[in-house]
């Protein structure tokens, strides 16, 4: 896959519709990559069928509540700082760096960090979508190990979390994103090739690609929700998709504490005030209800776009009286067996409720 | 110095005297002490003299809320699995160990792990007293830095802060011990012995026995408070004490939150059941005063003991009704020039008054 200055502004605009409300500010992303582009900064997007078996691949982030990074904004070396301190721990050069999550800025930050290094970069996540916490990522579910957990900030501190147990490595590791500020960068869960072939979700990065265009191409002339929708039907991993609702925000309660974005947006038809229709989040959008009846729910997609534009809105730059688009989008597979929904499901969320797939 | 099983009593009752109320429980710190003892532990405890100028000595500690210890009892292994971490971060073996502090639980656990590894034990620690936070300690005042700074829980998890700034370390680390359970086994300070000549408080460990010792011969027929304000007077670091308030305690605010045990303690004489004097603690005491005039404040030492026996009493075990003494003991000396100040006077605790030598 190729990444070119004049793709940006298209697979930020598709990594934030995967990042379904989370995954970090995709314009904060954008002008990073762009910048180190510009700089003469050589993307080597690698497809995880051509990962060597016995590769060192480690999962890059930023981690915390992404509402922080619009106004603290990344100085730009803490990834590097941060991989630098992995091999430290692992004692031996990282062969490839993957994204834990598909999102606006957080499938940035690994292409930074690839350009800034010329460390190849797999064209893969661990989730198809984003989640707020760290042990939400295939290599978790499919046993893999977070630690360890390499935390770096502006400032050039440096924590290492080793933990046999992922849940208790995220619970460190997030009163650390607080102490610092809100947001650090990650390193973490190192994988061999042969791991990530059977258990990342292949391609993201070039779907993210396709979504954006294919948004482009419904504005100049036809209709970016059908192109979308059609796009998403041709893909491996989102098979199902449709518009679960169109409206207006009328309400929105959000939060920045406990080290994530949360809150409830209650929108309502165009033509009414009366709120019919809820959206709960934790950086991500988790659950979509009306009329006391939930229409779909965590780890299928929701995604709240512009009803004109189809532009992805993060649940951060959210807002009374926007106008949009509230869409489902299927998982991708890993996310839907037994073992995937133990990591993914309402319940790893504290929702008690079972999952049902929205296309039911 | 020689410990034996049979010093241990009185040397846990002088560590506490010089916890100045923190510095943990000093029953547990004994009880954990006599079992390394009895299990054929040896211990070597070396003078500060006889430390070799590039020997490399980490201080040890367990850091947190000391009323969470009282709970949460550790489990044994943590010390010496925190100091071969520090070992593996540092890559070379450690050569001695030195108290961060000096308190009922912190003087027993280099001891501890001295005994369970061998290690030898160097007879000072870094304050001379108690203090609740990792920069407060003349190993920081001077120039020393904490990181790498180790922690390990009861679990088997270990976290590795590395920062340039003392007290960034303290604020990343604190969290840790709330999500840890409240407390944590902490290794930091890696230092040569040529530092530690000039800057570590010397024989505390010696004197801690010797105060204990005290207090034990004017309980058989004498007075425990002469024995005691005799003893400190003898020594070369606490040369000025008196009793500063004779009464009980008729009230007490008390909570463990943010990492610290912290309130005020409300003393009437006693006959009578009118407050008129009073003393604020976060961990460790820090201020006595009376009728609105601060009577002692950090870093001279505050001691509550109990009024018939001279027991210290720590801030997690006072209570109403308990009928005490106050103590007020200078600092020694490196806690009190302008450096020392800095870290270990009343600003440095949020206290808006200038030190003034409790003897003035």
């Amino acid at each position: 896959m190729k990444l070119r200055l004049h793709d940006l502004i298209d697979f930020a605009r598709g990594a934030a519709f995967l990042g379904t409300g989370g995954g970090g500010d995709p314009y904060i992303g954008r002008l990073m990559l762009g910048r180190a582009l510009q700089k003469g900064g050589k993307l080597n997007i690698i497809d995880l069928a051509d990962l060597a078996d016995d590769a060192l691949v480690v999962a890059v982030a930023m981690a915390g509540a992404p509402a922080v990074l619009i106004e603290k904004f990344p100085h730009g070396s803490e990834a590097e700082h941060c991989l630098r301190a992995m091999e430290g721990e692992l004692g031996r050069p990282i062969d490839a760096i993957i994204p834990a999550e598909i999102g606006g800025f957080n499938s940035a930050i690994p292409l930074v960090l690839g350009a800034n290094t010329g460390i190849p970069v797999v064209n893969a996540d661990g989730m198809g979508r984003a989640f707020p916490e760290l042990q939400m990522v295939t290599y978790s579910a499919y046993g893999g190990t977070v630690s360890p957990l390499v935390l770096t900030n502006e400032h050039g501190d440096v924590v290492t979390i080793r933990s046999k147990d992922n849940h208790k490595a995220e619970l460190l590791a997030r009163c650390l994103f607080m102490q610092m500020g809100g947001s650090a960068q990650i390193c973490c869960y190192p994988m061999e090739g042969r791991f990530l072939k059977k258990y990342a979700i292949a391609g993201t990065l070039d779907i993210a690609l396709g979504i954006g265009r294919a948004i482009a191409r419904g504005r100049s002339g036809g209709d970016p929700f059908e192109e979308l929708l059609s796009f998403l039907a041709s893909t491996e991993h989102y098979r199902h998709s449709k518009v679960l609702f169109d409206g207006k925000v009328v309400d929105l309660v959000r939060k920045t504490g406990g080290g994530f974005t949360s809150g409830v947006a209650s929108l309502s038809e165009l033509d009414s005030s009366d709120a019919s229709f809820e959206i709960v989040f934790q950086n991500e959008n988790l659950a979509a209800r009306s009329g006391g009846r939930t229409l779909a729910i965590v780890p299928d997609l929701i995604c709240i776009l512009d009803r004109e534009t189809a532009e992805p809105i993060t649940t951060e730059t959210l807002a009374y009286g926007q106008r949009v688009k509230v869409l489902a989008v299927s998982a991708p597979d890993l996310l839907l067996t037994d073992i995937g929904l133990r990591s993914f499901g309402p319940q790893a969320f504290g929702i008690d409720e079972p999952y049902r797939p929205f296309e039911e």
